[in-house]
């Protein structure tokens, strides 16, 4: 791991080499470690210093951090891609990750005006408009309500955009890496509504963010009482300064700018505001110059992690993982196919972990790799039967004007040597 | 939450008190946020500093770190316990904590010679004993084989050890905090005995560590075929270096201290080692001086984290969230009782999010406070139908003398002020 899957270790490569299937070598036989390491090999038979002399104590660190030796796995921007860090994103680290749940300290960050750092104490959330009695709630009040604990994916809807037009980004990180994935903490949207007192024509709602760039979007009522959350934790502890703390709103299924972090405001009304976040960006640009609004749901969309740009095959042949992730803001994901020559062949991944609606799933697909290159790919079906489009399909409808909601199938290129390329295949 | 949790705040308790049920406050009332702040609070009017400056930009903080205002959410050690904290404990801060994912960097501690710091590149898992070809695995070798992702907790076989004799630690930290539960990533132990060929008489395990303490147990083999991994990875990046960097064994339900870090070595052989740490340590020692040896699983148990002694009640009646963690050894959680009234009357909890075996439960008790003092419990039944029993029954049949498996009910004392007192009441 780690180490051996960083590219520009890459000249390392031949020592990790296995002669057939891999997977073990014989101590005794020649062949230990594919021929580098037999059975005098002194990794196996002297003592370490990890073995030697006892490490740091329990008090070393209050609130751990990853081995020195990760220090490779961590959130990446694109410098060309924005004018300035405080109104741009960087991105998840996709390949160097495993499973659904994404550490809270490598969630991708997308911000408008910098990360607002809010003392808890004197943040309060208003909810107001076509109310029967406008409120005012503090964090204190906001935890005497029922909680409830869900695993969501939060993409954002730009994740993949630069692709709409070819292949641009080497990597997963930077193709698909606007994704994480992790249990949130919250109260139900609804419980607040309720506890102010819907008017019978409140059938959109207004979220803002306390931000110095206010974000704010209309969400239709409809999807407001349904399962969003008024989330305070991810992954069990206090939500991270750039994911919203104290308090953001969670949308499930739906493009992450809608989940409003730092959220201080709830207007209820009775038709959208169409504010810039709704009708300048986050609405789709068709090839006839008109552009299609509230386009909410992220679709069926999937992406093999690893092997991938930065993660290639360190292995000449033999026993390989082919590993990635499949969401659907429409629900569970049914099935994920993966060809490794283009889509001629086509084989059902397993899928692992529990299925929960609007999460990441992880997918394997383990294969005996005979050496040759490789063109892989994922498909991703979900629970209504929707099956992830080709890009090709996708520009056909859409043409290439679009930035959001790219939902193509991804391809990379592996070649006979390990690396591994961002391609387009017709 | 944060600040206002913190018992060294607690003076300011009174700034949120609030009439009736609270949860909201009228704008237009005199009573917004219990009178302290009225329609004109400068909290709700004011532009805030969050609001008028950006804040940090994306590239601020590759792997981030919660906020400054979450101090208080640390791992705490006892520093009477031990002599040394190369041979220590460290304590989950549950009362800080939600749902049932425990952030990588708040999972308690346990080692006996410190944190083993390895190269990842430089480590090997040998598999000889009772099998027809001894073999050496390399990390790259390990994860050349199917992967599962499954979220587990492990529980120290000592945790809560120290209420044999009585209520002692003040805050369930303390008590119950040799807690955690995280997603790992792995292989079975099967596919890699397997590999290796194992021999009919092969009944038992041994799994060593590469820390300087050599910490090995001996299990049976029965479970190290049925679902123990092999694990490099949790909550989906690689192991943090004090969860045993780049590799531990997973014993789904077993006593922490088989979970075995920085494992390096499996022997397979014909029976137990009998080792220190299963003979002198980790047996269960009875009141007539024997000790019970084997008790590997970890029995049905739960705890309320809030309100505890570390999270009182900063309100004065009303509305009221009771939450804590169920889990068993032996699968899954079927219900979770509380009592506010030291066990005159339970309450079906709420139980939330998937019910994973072997994994936390989370659950809620949500209660209008009448301000009148409680003594809170919590009782757990598994899907064996096994009830989390008194300390006093435990006492009745293994006497004093145990530090070990201590799965007896916990109770809280809340005082009309809301402070919160480690009690027994029989």
């Amino acid at each position: 791991m780690a180490k051996s899957d960083d590219p520009a270790r890459k000249s390392t490569r031949r020592s990790f080499l296995k002669a057939g299937l891999g997977g073990g070598a014989a101590l005794a036989a020649a062949g230990v470690s594919g021929g580098a390491r037999a059975a005098g090999d002194p990794l196996i038979t002297e003592v370490q210093d990890w073995n030697r002399y006892s490490g740091d104590g329990v008090d070393s660190r209050p609130y751990g951090r990853p081995s020195d030796f990760e220090s490779q796995v961590v959130r990446r921007n694109v410098a060309w891609l924005t004018a300035d860090p405080i109104s741009s994103v960087n991105f998840t680290p996709l390949h160097e990750l495993d499973g659904i749940i994404t550490p809270n300290g490598l969630c991708f960050e997308r911000h408008h005006s910098g990360i607002a750092e809010i003392a808890p104490q004197d943040h309060r959330i208003m909810v107001h408009g076509l109310v029967d009695t406008p409120l005012v709630f503090t964090m204190a009040d906001l935890m005497r309500f029922p909680r409830e604990n869900r695993i969501y994916f939060l993409e954002c809807a730009a994740n993949s955009g630069m692709e709409w037009r070819g292949a641009q980004l080497n990597g997963c990180q930077f193709t698909h890496g606007m994704l994480h994935c992790v249990m949130y903490t919250g109260v139900r949207l609804r419980h607040l509504l309720e506890e102010a007192g819907l008017k019978a024509n409140g059938t959109w709602l207004l979220a803002e963010g306390a931000d110095a760039s206010g974000m704010a979007r209309s969400i239709p009522m409809e999807k407001a009482l349904d399962d969003c959350l008024v989330a305070f934790r991810q992954n069990g502890e206090a939500l991270r300064p750039e994911q919203g703390y104290p308090v953001r709103l969670v949308v499930p299924g739906w493009e992450g700018n809608m989940w409003v972090k730092w959220l201080r405001r709830l207007e209820v009304g009775d038709q959208p505001w169409e504010l810039r976040e709704e009708t300048s960006k986050y609405t789709d640009l068709m090839a006839n110059g008109k552009a299609r609004r509230h386009t909410f749901a992220m679709d069926v969309k999937s992406v093999i992690t690893s092997p991938s740009p930065q993660a290639p095959l360190m292995h000449e042949r033999g026993r390989t993982v082919v590993t990635g992730l499949a969401w659907s803001g429409h629900g569970t994901i049914e099935r994920v196919d993966v060809t490794i020559d283009g889509g001629r062949n086509w084989h059902t991944a397993r899928l692992d972990g529990p299925s929960l609606p609007m999460a990441l799933h992880r997918f394997y697909f383990d294969f005996d790799w005979d050496g040759s290159e490789l063109f892989l790919q994922s498909r991703a079906i979900d629970e209504r039967g929707l099956v992830q489009p080709t890009k090709d399909a996708l520009r056909a409808v859409r043409g290439e004007n679009s930035i959001y909601h790219n939902n193509g199938i991804q391809t990379w290129h592996v070649g006979k040597d390990g690396t591994v390329e961002n391609v387009e295949i017709s």
